[in-house]
């Protein structure tokens, strides 16, 4: 009852939001951004208590940390959602026109995807980011945020929803889900009747449980077994360098590299060289049999290559082919981000073919594979999965079409 | 462990079929064809067991005529392949390129979606239909067909499989699941390690089934509750046309009006107009209490207006202005295709803009979505899902894409 009375307020906001025209759009972002400054005592008194409520529950100071807000954290969320405000508005964008031999005129025309559930954890940003992506992209987006972050994410709610009121703006643009049981979560997961779309933002385990118990079509987004294969004319210096920066530039990320592949006619110049740079963060190496005839390091198993580990620990596999770097690949991988090391176009173009991944790397590090290294100005996720849009998703890729048909009384014969 | 050995092979074989090139397709697809009608004995013998078998059960004779083939059908089938392979490849094309600040070029590509799984009732002819659409899009299918036309989709697909084969393809190209109880349909929703994409193909039933069950990404298509908004401007006669157009010259397709609104200020000379010209297909009409001040009819439930009859029925509401027009269909649409009649300009642009449809019309009949009217040659179904593609899908809405980006050694800061 509950979530059905929040998914038909937003379902009438929704046709709303579709209309609302650029200027008043950004006009609103602008808005919002000043609120969350100006209502910093308020949003911080908020998160003063899930932070206590955290430690006194003995919650991990690495969560403590990310659900942490203070004064220039909120600066850098309002300075997000004024860089928003600075894009392209993704929406009635004519994609294609033409008229048909009987005369009517078609026209594909972008529009939004209408009512976006996110469900989330700890980071008490997500709220304020995924407001600015989809108020900007004219949709609606109803948050079901973790209980860790529950009293920071109603103030930072409350402080948008005000804005939206005070502006002539249906406020249902945004909704936060305030229970936080798993019940709640289930049942808003079969929302389908409201909801048009779920974007899950979390571990492996929210998702999981999002793709298995959601009725709403879902984008799954952000699991990253990324891998580099080095192949046997790399030039060294570059792979080692960029094995280094994919591996151990940001450790708990989904573009971190996770695994090497290494060609067996440069593993023994390559695998020291790589090791040795490695060993300067302290990265644990886990190699197959071919592997440790060259560097002494733990076995991977087959569970070490199917592990996204996002800790300073690397899986090895030596191969006899760049063929056997991409089954391997397309054996283990997520479909997010795989690179290779090479000074052979022809092996190059072989990889990039035939990786089955949102983004495929030649001579570059996984690293870059992010909504705003690609230019594309802002980021709601990394979806790895076929449908709807793959690889980093900005605006553009909150936005679904529709087509508008005109004519002067066309019928079918 | 049947269903996990076709995953399997289908998973096997996709990175083949994503690699093979135009005329390889092409050549192979034009042979499929000849087979189909040199081997039309075998199929029509196996088609015969169905007929006897659905006969024998006592099938509803509409059934029994979906299901059989005749030669001229066999013919027909293999038409609409020849059809397919005349259009263009749509994998492979560039679809974006550009280079980043840092030097790196990245390059969006468009992609086969990979394992589609296609689950379907019925008709025998959506065994070669579906083959010809996912492979010359790159794509793997697994098809799950109905249980009445068994005997059939193995003979299709045993000559689609054998062609492939003589042609040194993986004929796991398109495989069919030969157990046809619901378990297995169940179990095979839920193949998300091995299948892309699930597009269902039937009753409303059907679709239900696999939104509620589907762990893989589903596509739903052709759900039809569509609308013919008659304002207090259009012009009469064309109004008419096309409302008879849209409801009688075919009654069982997707996008057949099911519903009408019309202006309370045009209602009394249009709607006796209409009812005259309905009444020769002997249409049944359903009214809100405002239609029924001016015409003879049934009353109309809140149930018919959610109903898509697929039938010589109408529903017909009397609304006072485009905007109530406007809130009633998208309270009720499906939103696959609404219409509004109307010489108002103005008028026009707010129905097209507000309604909530993968097409709207103005003046030309809500029959015209389709892939070959809209001139994509050719169509899986029609989406009336918010994600991936919207309205009638041919083959490029079968691919998704990839970025490969190309550098010399870029690292991130």
């Amino acid at each position: 009852m509950y979530l059905e009375t929040l998914g038909k307020a937003a379902k009438a906001a929704k046709y709303e939001l579709a209309l609302l025209d650029t200027n008043k759009k950004n006009d609103c972002l602008l808005k919002v951004a000043a609120a969350l400054e100006d209502k910093e005592d308020v949003i911080l008194a908020a998160n003063k208590i899930d932070i206590d409520n955290g430690v006194a529950a003995g919650m991990h100071p690495g969560l403590v940390d990310r659900l942490k807000l203070t004064s220039e954290r909120i600066k850098g969320i309002a300075e997000g959602i004024r860089q928003v405000e600075a894009l392209d508005d993704p929406v009635g964008n004519v994609l294609d026109e033409y008229t048909r031999p009987n005369g009517m005129k078609i026209t594909k025309v972008s529009v939004p995807l209408g009512v976006i559930g996110i469900i989330y954890e700890s980071r008490p940003n997500v709220t304020a980011d995924a407001f600015s992506l989809t108020f900007k992209s004219g949709n609606v987006v109803i948050l079901k945020g973790g209980s860790d972050a529950i009293n920071t994410n109603i103030a930072i709610t409350n402080v948008i929803r005000d804005v939206l009121k005070n502006n002539g703006i249906n406020p249902d643009a945004i909704q936060l889900i305030e229970k936080t049981d798993r019940e709640t979560a289930n049942e808003f997961m079969k929302m389908s009747d409201y909801v048009d779309v779920l974007i899950p933002r979390g571990g492996a385990g929210l998702k999981k449980a999002v793709v298995a118990n959601a009725t709403i079509p879902v984008i799954v987004t952000g699991d990253g077994n990324c891998h580099v294969y080095v192949d046997k004319e790399a030039d060294i210096d570059m792979a080692v360098n960029i094995i280094f920066n994919a591996k151990t530039q940001r450790i708990g990320v989904c573009n971190a590299c996770e695994s090497l592949c290494v060609h067996k006619d440069i593993r023994d110049a390559f695998l020291p060289a790589v090791a040795k740079k490695l060993s300067e963060k302290n990265v644990e190496l886990r190699g197959d049999s071919l592997t440790k005839e060259v560097i002494d390091c733990k076995d991977a198993t087959e569970e070490d290559f199917a592990t996204e580990y996002l800790d300073y620990i690397l899986s090895i596999k030596t191969v006899e082919s760049v063929e056997e770097a991409i089954e391997h690949i397309n054996k283990y991988n997520t479909g997010h981000s795989d690179c290779i090391v090479t000074n052979n176009e022809a092996t190059a173009k072989k990889f990039l073919d035939g990786v089955d991944a949102a983004c495929v790397y030649w001579n570059v590090s996984t690293r870059f594979t992010d909504g705003f290294e690609f230019g594309l100005g802002a980021e709601i996720g990394i979806s790895t999965q076929m449908l709807h849009a793959r690889g980093p998703m900005g605006l553009k890729e909150l936005t679904s079409y529709k087509y508008t048909i005109t004519g002067n009384g066309q019928v079918r014969g």
